[in-house]
């Protein structure tokens, strides 16, 4: 008998008829002889109404009431949920975030799990029921509701896994599993069977929309290994899990994008010390996050810095940049809104030479200009013109043949 | 500075703008020196919106899980209540009633207030936010969510002013106030200032829908005066308190009516023990709530037996009962649904003989037939034909001059 922790977003449980649906695959799954626990959220559509009711009543509210309000959306569907599986005949439970003591700290709307309470939940599975868990909410230290900031269930669930040292977290989501690129813009791009921690974080970071970041350091901290697949069909998907001698042996596991940065150029800064310093801060005090950064130091002592920012707030960048010149005395401070980085990730490379070199004569065969480079133990990533985001993923995918299964197992079968 | 509590129902919360209109009143109380808790119940729709998904899923649901769903909102609530104080500049902060220990029995979806935690109420009050708590809901001994049942709010705020030791509970409503009977049928109808608990015990029970029973008991048992008012006017409403000596020397105070009931009629039972409490355990055991009982015994061993049902189970009650009567051995079975209850209540009749004489002369002068009497110490009700309910209201409120104001104080104005 195994426990298996299965994590369901907004869209799978947004309708009466997809919550029916999700009660059938629980219900389903116990009957294999599995202990089931139920992570939700709220249903789709849900948190964006309850958000734009407090918008209308004080859009500067308080983060603490923002999270009352929002953390209602979980209570609705798991309630729904527990209701959908008792009607199939089975004993389910739901508990809120503070039901079972899902504790986080204080930083409303973006809190951070600290411990889990596992008692009640492993009692309830001990005398047979389904037990429904809120994703997406805890609560602090003096009994106040706090929530994990978007795509928080994730989190939720492999955090409930891993108090309850459950055999696997299942995240079922719109897509079946893990690709090794875009499918819609790489006609080539193959589902991973299995995936290490590490590249999946690179993934996630990188612009693959997957899991939640957050959710994979816990699972790779806590050692469950998480199973992404399709709410909407019964293939298997793809196991994230510790990297061992079963997984690919590609040097290259993914091929992943990200349009959604620009890049900000200061040119001809005089070369001394405290420059860089006083711009980052300034950039960083009106909450603008930096990604990549690079220097080049001139002959005539003078320096360039290039870095990306994201694309919303490129034009905010630029002015509070041009404000504090007089500070920095910058010849010149211009930027890109139409660039893309593309990146390669995987494991291999720690062992492979010569892997960003490969990277570089692909695109260079393609006449892609490499504006930045930003390299990782496991990962290459350059920024391009945005224009050549597709075709560039299409050459490196061709390029590391990420087309082709490599698996051990698969050369068995 | 007094303590004042207030209590808001669905309607007087129901759209964001009503929200608004609440917290600028709930900030004026605060600004004329005195400490606000704000209890309110979930946005009017909310509830009955949240009852039927859950009856499109499944309308077996367990009531501990219809609690879970329901309460949420409440969630919703006080927390867009919370941001609209703040958008006034005051400090807010709500509670769930979990979050200050709302104790009740775990009998779902009816259960019964326990005890209350004062003190994170009472801290925040000391640090001059305003508190608004979600009424309705409570927690078990277990952490599990109750509910308290419809028109539950009334007694959360009760209690929680019970458990605060608080000058007063202002339950806001869509009327102004405790009338001496129904204004919309009788046009003499006027605002009491002041009505004790037993009278509006009665006047509840008897049809009025001011205040639900439970919370004017609480009241009682802790000496928590409530004061009725409304939401969409400025107007003093009527204070529910303890019988005194300023309270209205009227030998009545008001009279009731209530259309909901039906009449069952059966004659010519042989007179034995035991047969009386075969009809009424068989009646109970399909869930039918039997108000007045009449019971004669006729000269030939028989007696005749009258008795009132909601008239929503009238027809089943009359099915069931001709099921058991080859049991029973009745002559003859039948009843009545267009009948009305009309009541007359006052603690003054405790000292002033014959208000029940007085009460049937009226009715009789304008040719009422009365088929049913009922009395206690404070109340007398008459089942008449329900045509005649608007009529016997008028005549009996002038009967007992209730639209002459009666107070000592009013004497001295």
């Amino acid at each position: 008998m195994a426990l298996v922790v299965q994590k369901y977003g907004g869209t799978s449980v947004g309708s009466i008829e997809r919550i029916k649906n999700v009660a059938r695959r629980v219900v389903e799954t116990k009957n294999r002889g599995n202990q089931v626990v139920v992570v939700l959220s709220a249903m789709s559509g849900e948190t964006d109404r309850l958000i734009a009711l407090a918008n209308e009543i004080n859009s500067e509210h308080s983060r603490r009431e923002h999270d009352v309000l929002v953390a209602s959306g979980e209570q609705v569907s798991i309630s729904l949920m527990a209701m959908a599986v008792e009607s199939l005949g089975e004993k389910a439970i739901s508990f809120l975030g503070s039901q079972v003591s899902i504790k986080t700290d204080n930083d409303h709307s973006r809190a951070r799990i600290k411990a889990i309470d596992s008692r009640r939940i492993m009692e309830a599975l001990a005398s047979g029921f389904i037990v429904v868990v809120a994703g997406f909410q805890g609560v602090d230290d003096e009994g106040n509701i706090t929530t994990l900031g978007r795509g928080g269930s994730d989190t939720s669930a492999v955090a409930v896994a891993a108090a309850l040292q459950a055999d696997v977290c299942e995240i079922y989501t719109d897509v079946d599993g893990v690709y090794t690129t875009d499918p819609n813009i790489c006609n080539k791009a193959r589902k991973l069977d299995k995936i290490s921690y590490d590249e999946m974080l690179e993934l996630s970071s990188l612009g693959a929309k997957v899991l939640q970041n957050r959710s994979v350091e816990f699972a790779q901290k806590y050692g469950i290994p998480i199973h992404v697949r399709s709410s909407f069909s019964d293939l298997e998907g793809t196991i994230v899990c510790k990297e061992d001698d079963n997984m690919e042996k590609a040097v290259v596991s993914g091929v992943a994008y990200n349009k959604n940065e620009a890049k900000v150029t200061i040119r001809g800064i005089p070369d001394h010390p405290g420059i860089a310093a006083s711009i980052f801060s300034s950039i960083a005090d009106e909450g603008i996050v930096v990604d990549m950064i690079i220097q080049n130091t001139s002959a005539e002592g003078l320096t360039d810095l290039t870095f990306t920012v994201p694309k919303l707030d490129y034009e905010h960048a630029l002015s509070s940049l041009k404000r504090i010149n007089d500070e920095i005395g910058a010849r010149e401070i211009n930027g890109d809104r139409d660039i893309a980085k593309v990146s390669i990730v995987g494991i291999g490379m720690r062992t492979h030479a010569n892997v960003a070199g490969r990277m570089f004569a692909a695109l260079s065969r393609e006449n892609i200009n490499i504006m930045m480079i930003s390299t990782s133990e496991i990962k290459v990533s350059c920024v391009i013109a945005e224009k050549y985001t597709e075709l560039a993923v299409r050459v490196l995918h061709q390029e590391f043949e990420l087309a082709k299964e490599t698996t051990d197992e698969s050369k068995e079968v």
